[in-house]
Parts: C-alpha cells; structure tokens; sequence
C-alpha cells in the first residue's frame, strides 16, 4: 500500500540499475581507457545520464505527479547515451543498461 | 572561459537558491508547523523542487545540451511549488524563490 | 574487472535498498500517518538517511578510498533512524533495510 | 529563526561554491585538457568532493546533528582535492575554494 506499484518499481530497479552502470563506469572503465573514453561529449553524457536516473527515482519515490516529466527527460538522455557508448569498446553493459531504463521511462511517462 | 557564461551563472545561483529555500524550510519551518505545512501534496512538491533544482543546477555544471529540458521541467515545478506556498504562513521568501528560479530556468529553456 | 568486488556490490545494494525504504517511506507512509510519524527529529533522520546511503554508494561506485569514512558515517546514522523508526507504526521494513545497511557499511568502513 | 545561524549559513554558501567548481571544473577545464587532469586519482577526487560537499550542505540544511561528521568527512575530502589541484595548470581556483569549504567545515566540526 505504501510500496511503489509494481510497474513504478520495475522503473525505479533501472534507473538505479543505469545510474550505477553510467558512474561506475565512466568513474572505473573510462578513465582507465582514456582517449574516446575520456572525450568531453561522452564523458558529461555519461554523468548527465547518471544524475538523471537518480533523479527520475527520487520522483517516483516522493510520489509527485510531475515524475512522467522527469522520466521523458531521462528516457531521452538514456537513448542518447546508449548510442554515445555503443562505438566504445568495452561498453556494452552500459548500453544495455541504458535501453532497458529508456524502455522502462518511457511506459512511466506515456 | 571555463566558467559558465554569465546567463548561466545566474539561473546555476537561482536554482541553488530556491534548493536552499525548499529543502530549509521543509526540514524547518514546514515540519515544526505542522498541520497544512506537512500536507502531503504541499510537502512532496518541496522535496521535490528541491531535488529538480539541484539537478538542473548539475546539468549546467555539466555542460550538456539537454540541460534545456532539465531547466523547463525545473521551472514547471517552482511555478506549482511557488502556488503551494501562498496559501500558508511563513512561506513568502520561499515562494519567491521558486518564482525566481522559475524565470531564470525559462530563460535557460527558450 | 571493472565491477565493484562482491562485498562492494553488496553494500551499494544495501545502500540504494535502504535509500528507496527511508525515503519511501517518509515521503508516503510517514506523511500520511501524521502525528509521531512526522515529528521533525524522526522525519529529518529519515531524510537525512536517505541522503547519506545515496552518497555511500556514489562514493563506492566512484572508487575514492575515502568512502570507508562515509560508510561509517552512512552505518552510524542508519543505525539511529532505526532505532527511531522502532517505536512507530508501520516502519519494521524501514527499521530492516537500515540495520542491513549499517551491517554491510561497516564491514565496507573497517 | 528558520534560517540556518550565520556560521552555518556560511559553511553552506562554501560548500555549494566547492561543489560548483569541483563540478565544473571536472566537466569542462580537466575533460579539455585531458592528460593528468582526467588521471583517474584527480579527476575521481574531484567527483568525490563535489558530492560530499552537496551532501554536507544538504545535512546542513536538514539541521540534523550528524551534519558535524559529514563536515569533517568534507573537509578531509576538501584538502585532498586542493593537493591535488595545486600540481595541475589551471586550478588554482578550485584549490582555493576546496581551502575555503575545508575551513568552514572544520569550524562546524569543531
């Protein structure tokens, strides 16, 4: 009853699940690759993408209609950093992370 | 060079400003009120204008395009933020605030 | 190789889980219980729970050595939100989630 | 009398002004320089300090007792990352501000 309904729960697993995969990442395996890895436009993508996941959460749990806004945004910043890390070796997980919170977002915020 | 452009700055400024303002006055002033102040519609929206003020201020930090989207949904929830607060005690600093940031934000989004 | 170690994994686990329950809770079951429920020393170690458990395990996903000083931060005050939870209805889960949190936090801090 | 007191209100304004440079400076200056300022020791410290410093304002203005950890946790954070700045082109305000919020975190520490 004060649990999140199952279908915003699943939402909030993956955008936690995404915000662990993007900071871990790019904290860990980025910086270590360096090069492509470390290049301005992926690398604040990565880290938007990882602030936006914690934040589209921290909507769902506060239980405030506006979240379907928040999620929209971060379904987009998702597909977008998915593509980012799919010319980038090593970053698949991360990709795949990123999609299935964009999948996740957008049923949260049609 | 590496600083925000002055436009930003000033939206960076507002957004901490009202993040300061919604999350003090929740902890402080709504909590030790009482009553209508820990209504919960009005007392979720402050938590969470405090976190989307937080998060567009990072975006900018971040120096990523989608801060525009962060800064529109940010300035969406001042305005209800700001239209919460009127009708309680104590609450103008904090509504005018939010208004401010609401304007900064929408400036940033155009 | 680029994944947090098992005992690592399993404190950020227990931190986001602890984090989702604090603030969870706080921003549904506490506020719409009212009375004790919303007593400003109970409901501000709610949040500030939530935002110290957030933290752990941003600094864990960020792989600074420091984070064993904010996990015993983060252990210390779960421990004090459980105890304040354990005289109110409602919150055994909430109560649950910060010991385990405190366990794996000091394991982590030690 | 819902204001943070002046020492506190002033440890806040210095962790808010770290963790915008810390941010900002991580994003823009470091990424675009590359080189020793994305070494994965400088830049995850950067990281870290300006997340430790958003959490010490937050504790801060959620005016729980436990803020004082959290301040020393800052400001051992703080100096680390200032050391770090001092060896790099291009810091020397964001070791300056890192000094600043270390000193204003230890006086509420203390």
């Amino acid at each position: 009853m004060n649990a999140p309904a199952k279908e915003m729960q699943l939402c909030i697993d993956a955008c936690l699940r995404c915000y662990q995969s993007c900071l871990g990442m790019a904290m860990n395996h980025c910086l270590e690759a360096g090069g492509p890895h470390v290049a301005p436009p992926h690398f604040r993508l990565m880290m938007a993408c990882a602030e936006i996941c914690r934040t589209a959460a921290h909507f769902m749990l506060c239980n405030v209609p506006h979240h379907r806004h928040v999620c929209a945004d971060c379904a987009a910043i998702c597909r977008q950093c998915a593509d980012s890390c799919d010319g980038l070796d090593g970053m698949d997980q991360c990709a795949a992370d990123c999609r299935s919170c964009a999948d996740a977002c957008e049923r949260m915020a049609a």
